[in-house]
């Protein structure tokens, strides 16, 4: 299942090892605030010029108030003759996240209904969160629940829930112009490695790229904790906003399944990008409808700000047995799958940033390729795997200052890069005019 | 095949015996005027206050005149010994509908000529008109016919055909806005049960039922004769016809066949709420396109009225053998089959009723459904049935002020009642005002 | 295959026929410019009023300037003693289109740099130009030049390439309105019967018909060398360019294939109008998307000219084995085929010509048909293959002032005769007005 891209050569590497960093990220306890984040942050902030913002605790901010600040250094449940049957120390999804502080003995019945398992994957840690619950949990495999008969357990959870700040990260490269690819992950989860250090890896790893080359476009890099972290820098950004052509939430990318597009809420330009991608890219794919469940684009989707950003993933959430526990591992990651995803994104952004309108000089009639060296000399020659003459026809007959290159490759159903292609090599011969971003008809 | 609504309890009788309502209407005898119309309408004026129309033969009325009055007292077809062999008293549709009066003997070759019979069906006896064809007929199963071999018979028809009036009845509930929907049947066949006492018998029930309970819209029943009857409604009418939104004509719905409606000719908002409720009823059922043959959607869908009227039936007229003969009759048509088309239709108007259009009062962002306790508190549980958290995060991803209920239910591809429940949710909430009809920007 | 209009004859011969004016036409040799172009046009005169035009070359037209006239007397390729294996006489295949004069003794070696051949047809000679080439060459049978194993031979090419002109057809008969249909076909191809002797021939039979009947659109008809032949014109009519409402290329219409269409650029009357003439025809056909290869619908609709102009094909160009071979001869072309091609064009040409829209002189509800003798009097009498009244429902229903009789014919999907029929009766009984052209709300 090797990158199969019809023109460009996109099996560059990313400037980062994705594999590595989401390996140098898992054993971090991540949350919606505390520690963990602004650990994970400073590793991203070693390769990018990542901007970090801490937002005081209790700040109002739309329909919502900043929690507390959730920091924890352990926690356990110990028999009464000291053996630790359960420890956080060994995997951070063994506390429910925004635990109070505990400590004390519990009955086996008292302690049950802070206990939460699977007992349809009994062997697996689940990963659960009671954010605004005021209460406190142990995650554990249903087996080990089950084997645990004791009367009474020695419990104790060392955290605490007390005002601070949250912790979110932005990285902006700007472009020339103003209008601008907005993309996002979520920061907040624990050691689970495909939801969501796959995102956070692909993220930093693309900054570098787009930092680094020429570009049209401006991108903004988002870390946010899930839903108020995307509340927030909504909140804080309004008139940015307006610059906002193109989103995409990124999650779920490290798996080996088959790639999942969900579409924005409003139909938009980087639905029909992402598209045209897929269906080039040689691998399978499938594009769902918008809906208000997911991650981050349910706030960059909600009816008042109703931004064109959709959702690109491998696995569905919610759909993979390894969603939220202890099997969202390093093993299920894969590098292969990592880099495939890379791949992917950077032809869609090389495609968003190239998607210019173009128009004829003159259009009325095909112009004489032939003089120009553009057309073979004997037109009864059979061609030979040569789609370039089809490509640059398409091309000049498209380029009416309607119709963008993306447009364009949709209608002729070839990949945008030959278009791209087309539009150089035109560009060069003085047959077209790019037309200035500000005239455009279309977008 | 008991009614299935996903939500809503359908079950609900109707508050008149669809049957027996069928049943006492059967015997009479009704024609595009006459006594039987008035004895009918009387019948269905001991359940609703419904206003009776008598417009005088001759009226012109936009293309037609209001035809002569049309009564019979009997009819029959005798040996010359006296046999009867043909008898109006045993059935209705044995005399072909406006045939002049006639008194004497015929030989068989001249009584041909007025013979009407089924020889692909010849146990059954046709249903045939001759409104204005200045004729008279019998109608006879062909077998019978087949075994009359005398050389003469004696023939009789006693009825007239003289100035009078035609009869028609209407029945309007206001609602608070002046807005309305139009049901419509005919009321000018005479003993067939399906096309169209099962008609008649569904909009009586319903009247009732729309009289009794608040309602946002008005609701308009019509009693016609057909074609004329329409015609003369619509030509003293025309003030009244920008109120009608919605537009039903109910003919065919006794019988146990699936499900059709035929669309409005304009492509209207009644064509998507029927196929929504349909589509989640549990009943097969087909949409078929606009023609422009049928019933009295012919009329309303007439372009110089081009109202949003379809027309609702099970089987379809002209496809079912029991069709214009004697065999639809109260064998044909079932009590569970009245029913289930009386559910589908009060699904119908419950949606068309509740179909608003609402706005979050905030729309950027997700609201923070938990501290209103919307929302499970932990939020790592999956889902057991409860598609209500998800019903509502479509609701508030979709009250932008620009999707109705019914768009929003089509989209999210729930049932509407959910959307509904969804809708009150919130409003209690004080998360979503109701956009007053006259500021909606849709329909 | 016999052609099966639903309605109307459309067996009619064309006036001239069609195999006998391709295989009169077939032995010229044909090219961009020179006497062979001169000789068709001179031919094709002799049915119609055909204007001859002759462009100077080196003439400057838009990106284009017209090439040198080329003629040729003959060529051959010789053994040293005398065996002439290649000549222009037996084939003008043989000639690559456009050599330069030779005249010399070469190296089998050296002459191989000037030969094609088709090595998978190893029998047929290939048809090659070589128009700003530069360059001779001889196209031959492979066989024939594996056999060929001497060390040299003699080559003549008796031709000239010199300032001349370049010559075009065009016959314009008028229409009562200023819009027009224009057809077009290519003049260019020596010996070839499909491609395009069957475009020309049916092209000067269906302008003697249009020019005979009463016709409400003017028809243009273009015989031109393929690309430069439609800029010229292009260019020099640019004031004539906004009457062409409809306009269609003919070519390869005289195999047995299956109907070919390709659609237009902007998506016009013309491909909804074929697409419905075809679905009724009774030919197995096909739809094409546009694109901009093929014939000189690519001028026509180049982004500054795109005019609503089709292709009509049967087999497609480089899709069928004989296309540009030697194969392509008078017995691929069949007089069947050639006949079925034009009853396709004449029912299409007649359906534009009648696409004229009605509205109704009172269109609230359904005009009284029994009092005028359009409905059967006995109205429970099944239809028998009679859906003329079905007809005229629908045309009396559409009748709004908005609804082409095209519309029409394809919302209800009957023949568009079978309307043109019912606008008749309805005209007749003054149910309905004709809606003057510059009135028009639709195309």
């Amino acid at each position: 299942m090797a990158v199969k891209f019809d023109v460009k050569e996109t099996e560059r590497k990313p400037a980062i090892d994705l594999y590595d960093l989401v390996a140098e990220l898992f054993p971090i306890n991540r949350s919606l605030t505390g520690s963990g984040v602004r650990k994970t942050l400073g590793i991203v902030a070693r390769h990018i010029g990542l901007e970090i913002n801490e937002i005081k605790s209790g700040t109002a901010v739309l329909d919502w108030h900043v929690p507390m600040e959730w920091n924890i250094r352990g926690g356990s449940i110990t028999t009464l003759d000291g053996r630790v049957l359960v420890d956080f120390a060994s995997s951070n999804l063994h506390v429910l996240a925004y635990s109070k502080p505990v400590r004390g003995v519990f009955t086996r019945a008292e302690l049950e209904r802070h206990i939460h398992t699977l007992p349809d994957q009994p062997d697996l840690i689940p990963y659960r969160t009671g954010y605004y619950a005021d209460d406190w949990g142990f995650c554990l495999p249903h087996n080990l629940w089950q084997s645990m008969n004791d009367e009474v357990y020695h419990v104790e959870i060392d955290s605490d829930l007390s005002p601070g700040s949250l912790t979110f990260g932005e990285f902006f490269v700007p472009g020339e112009a103003g209008d601008e690819v907005l993309l996002s992950c979520h920061v907040c989860h624990p050691s689970l490695a495909n939801d969501n250090l796959s995102g956070i890896a692909l993220m930093t790893a693309l900054a570098v790229r787009q930092a680094r080359q020429k570009r049209r476009l401006g991108y903004r890099f988002l870390f946010l904790p899930a839903t108020i972290g995307a509340i927030i820098w909504l909140a804080r950004n309004e008139p940015v906003l307006v610059n906002v052509k193109h989103g995409l939430v990124l999650t779920c990318l490290g798996d080996s399944g088959r790639f999942h597009y969900k579409r924005s809420r409003k139909s938009a330009a980087i639905d029909q990008a992402i598209a045209h991608v897929l269906r080039h890219s040689g691998f399978s794919h499938e594009i769902m409808p918008f809906n208000p469940y997911g991650y981050d684009e349910r706030q960059f989707c909600s009816p008042g700000f109703n931004l064109p950003v959709g959702c690109l993933m491998r696995s569905v959430h919610g759909t993979f047995p390894e969603y939220h526990t202890s099997a969202d591992n390093l093993d299920f990651v894969k590098a292969e799958a990592l880099d495939q995803s890379y791949s992917v994104i950077e032809t869609l952004l090389d495609l968003l940033d190239a998607n210019c309108t173009y128009q004829r000089v003159e259009g009325r009639g095909e112009p004489q390729l032939g003089r120009r060296g553009l057309y073979r000399a004997i037109a009864g020659e059979r061609e030979v795997g040569g789609a370039t003459q089809m490509d640059l026809l398409w091309f000049l007959n498209l380029a009416d200052g309607n119709h963008s290159l993306l447009k364009m490759a949709i209608r002729a159903d070839i990949p945008f890069a030959r278009l791209e292609s087309s539009a150089r090599i035109a560009l060069d011969a003085g047959l077209v005019t790019r037309v200035p971003n500000d005239q455009k008809r279309i977008e």
